[in-house]
């Protein structure tokens, strides 16, 4: 008689089942490294979209919860095993077509961004959704996510790019939604309802994509300041102003931090430092203008152009791997609140209060041009006190970015790390209906249980639900 | 004891409830002119959100049909009322605030989207999103249809910039879908769901919009040309080699029903006319001479830049008023199917093959760039065998789309007009997957029914579904 593991593979061909605790171990978690990840019965690893399916069908036939994966480089716990569930990674779907004439882009969900990005740029194209993470992140994670970057101020994010897409459903059927068109409104707009849905409501298994001619050189202006206040005033101004390609914030401890690893001659000294770029295809300068007074009115002691896109660059990578260089000073907590800009200042203050209070350690970065942040709380998990400090400062922050009209998470997602706080922002009418757009897709919930809503209680489930 | 009428009434305030016949007559279709409406029991006329509630409560509590009204220039039949139901019309909400700081603007419904798009102006923005009926349709109705338009080749459409809804569901409840910020992925993509749905998952009550600083002046670049082939080759070739912020072709028959309405001096005898622009921030023209010679290497027998905004604007208002213009030859029915650029060639080719095989005009017209296009049918209701031929051509020239790889609606809707040919595109597994999370939030179909979705048999309505 074959157990559950050898009916399953010898629907979908052995070679994509690993059962092996050792081997299964790291798809368990993505970076949210949660602790109440369960040990899955199987991880799959799908090629095809007939692949998923006769997963989907092997698993809703047995009521099996089915955590879908990418790369796992996810921030909020939204790729966390459920014990006795199947982990399907994407990471073998790694098709990948490009049309320069419509210019789009038709990708299985495995390919990393980067990859996306270099196949589009062969042809003299341009995707632009472009998280911090894009070289280790996949197109399928950052649909599932809706992911944002640091170009999202002037380009949208990944939803603005997402023409089409094939989902695989709960119980197997494949659909089509959208499709290399520009305008489609035949029906429900069910495309964009998947997008963003962190796996709770189907399986993406191909993506169609918008992409956009190579953009002109940007150029790389650079503020540093003696004062949060004043730099956060001076991102509003350039944000209202003009039309940054990129407007990115670091406060001293992340510049502190980047600059260990760098050792590229940050000022360690300054408050804040504010990295501004403009890709104006006017060759007139008064975009780089514009930041470089908006800088100078609003007090920064040092504001220049960086000498070339080499240096410009080197601004731009200092800010990108500003979470992996803050990780040195000791595990992470990570925000992800977003406010209305102009509201931007009042977090930036209200976080320091809250770092006070508490007495961590926040360092805080920022996509000053629209106002999603990032702050990042140090803690110290052998530091029973101290974590238990860094997880109230962790909920202040979200109530705070609430209080101030803003959202618990501007790109990372809800995952499970959020989901406590899901209701406050969204309201429990809204929340309510959600789950009800996710019964009726999912109506027994073996999509992702726990992202987004709550783990459902039932037999199905390896593990008790847990209220974090 | 109070009739109904009144008793709506009292809940609302009377000078908003009308109930005479020929003062309902008015909102009972949109310009589709569905045959089949029904006579409703009142049309109402709701100020504020609160209003909105108290209908929907109403409404809700007796299972009385709800069919939500902008302006009612609707070309699907998405406003066509229901005998005994309520047609909630929201004219009369039309409050707006523009925030110039972070580009957005807060509008009830009711608006005009010429009126956003002044209001924005006013403060030196723009709102893109421009259906050629822009100065007399509603910003609601916009984001209830996922409204398209001239501009959408370059700047997208209405679900791109929308950032926030407010939106009171079936049963009366208010919620908040966004709001006033670039990225927020908390919870599913409950807004972008809303935005397209035609009315049939909620009433939107308040939109939060993305505005952009004010494009360049663009300049205007038209080719004419003796085959239609030419033209859409022509057309392909600027839309992959640059990026036109306009890009919209007419055939002979709209050229000429233009012409005779405006007497402008356009090429009567040509077979097709291409209107570009460029609006590309780059002083160097290198655009507009792609554009020109495109036109050129593709045969244009007259190919020139408009000497100024003012002729630019002249060629696009030519564009704009081609469907009343055609309109005077007949009454028409109007397609808005759309291909994947591509395959333009081979609609153009084979919407021709259907005019002939049924012996009906049919105009041609297109938003070129993004393959989605108006074939206009003339018939004469009057004459029953036309009528019959050019309702087979209308079909015809919908499974010639989806045979294509095309939709039967690029930016109008499905309306009621549409909904027979909607399963053959998307497929009975996405239609019945639409379906489910239309009873999830809409469990006793009282929203907009007929619209998308068949009309449901029921007490509750006053008339039988009727298969078109």
């Amino acid at each position: 008689m074959k157990g559950p593991v050898e009916e399953l593979a010898s629907s979908i061909g052995a070679a994509a089942v690993l059962a092996d605790p050792a081997a299964m171990e790291p798809y368990r978690r993505d970076r949210a490294l949660d602790p109440a990840a369960g040990m899955p019965l199987a991880v799959v690893l799908p090629r095809s979209t007939a692949d998923v399916q006769a997963i989907m069908r092997w698993a809703s036939a047995r009521g099996v919860p089915v955590t879908p994966r990418g790369a796992g480089t996810g921030l909020s716990g939204g790729a966390t095993a459920v014990e006795g569930g199947i982990v399907l990674s994407t990471e073998r779907m790694r098709a990948i077509r490009v049309d320069e004439a419509t210019r789009m882009a038709v990708v299985q969900p495995g390919l990393l961004n980067s990859e996306v990005k270099a196949a589009a740029a062969e042809r003299g194209l341009w995707y632009p959704p472009d998280p911090a993470s894009f070289d280790i992140c996949t197109i399928g994670g950052n649909a599932a996510t809706n992911a944002g970057g640091l170009c999202c101020v002037k380009y949208g994010v990944t939803t603005d790019y997402v023409l089409g897409a094939e989902v695989v459903l709960a119980d197997g059927r494949a659909v089509r939604v959208g499709g290399p068109r520009l305008k489609d409104v035949a029906g429900l707009s069910m495309l964009k309802l998947f997008v963003g849905s962190e796996g709770t409501l189907g399986v993406i298994t191909e993506l169609t994509l918008r992409l956009l001619p190579a953009p002109p050189l940007a150029r790389t202006v650079v503020g540093w300041f003696d004062s949060t206040e004043k730099a956060a005033a001076a991102g509003l101004e350039i944000a209202s102003r003009v039309r940054p390609s990129m407007l990115e914030y670091m406060d001293r401890t992340s510049i502190g931090a980047v600059e260990d690893v760098l050792g590229m001659g940050l000022h360690r000294h300054a408050a804040a430092l504010v990295v501004a770029r403009s890709d104006d295809r006017h060759p007139d300068g008064a975009e780089v203008a514009a930041m470089l007074s908006a800088f100078t009115e609003h007090g920064a002691f040092d504001a220049f152009e960086a000498a070339g896109p080499e240096e410009g660059e080197r601004f731009a990578h200092a800010r990108r791997i500003a979470i992996p260089a803050v990780e040195k000073l000791g595990p992470l907590l990570l925000e992800d609140v977003g406010v209305p800009l102009p509201r931007l200042p009042e977090l930036v203050e209200g976080v320091e209060e809250i770092a006070r209070k508490r007495d961590v350690v926040i360092a805080f970065i920022a996509h000053a041009g629209d106002g999603n942040t990032h702050p990042l709380i140090v803690y110290r998990p052998e530091d029973a006190e101290l974590t238990e400090r860094a997880y109230l400062a962790y909920g202040e922050i979200m109530d705070l970015a609430i209080r101030l009209g803003g959202t618990i998470t501007g790109e990372h997602g809800v995952g499970r790390l959020k989901r406590p706080w899901l209701a406050d922002q969204i309201g429990e009418d809204l929340l309510e209906v959600s789950h009800r757009v996710k019964r009726a897709l999912d109506p027994d919930g073996i999509l992702n249980p726990g992202t987004i809503f709550a783990m459902p209680a039932g037999a199905a489930l390896g593990e008790e639900a847990r209220a974090r």
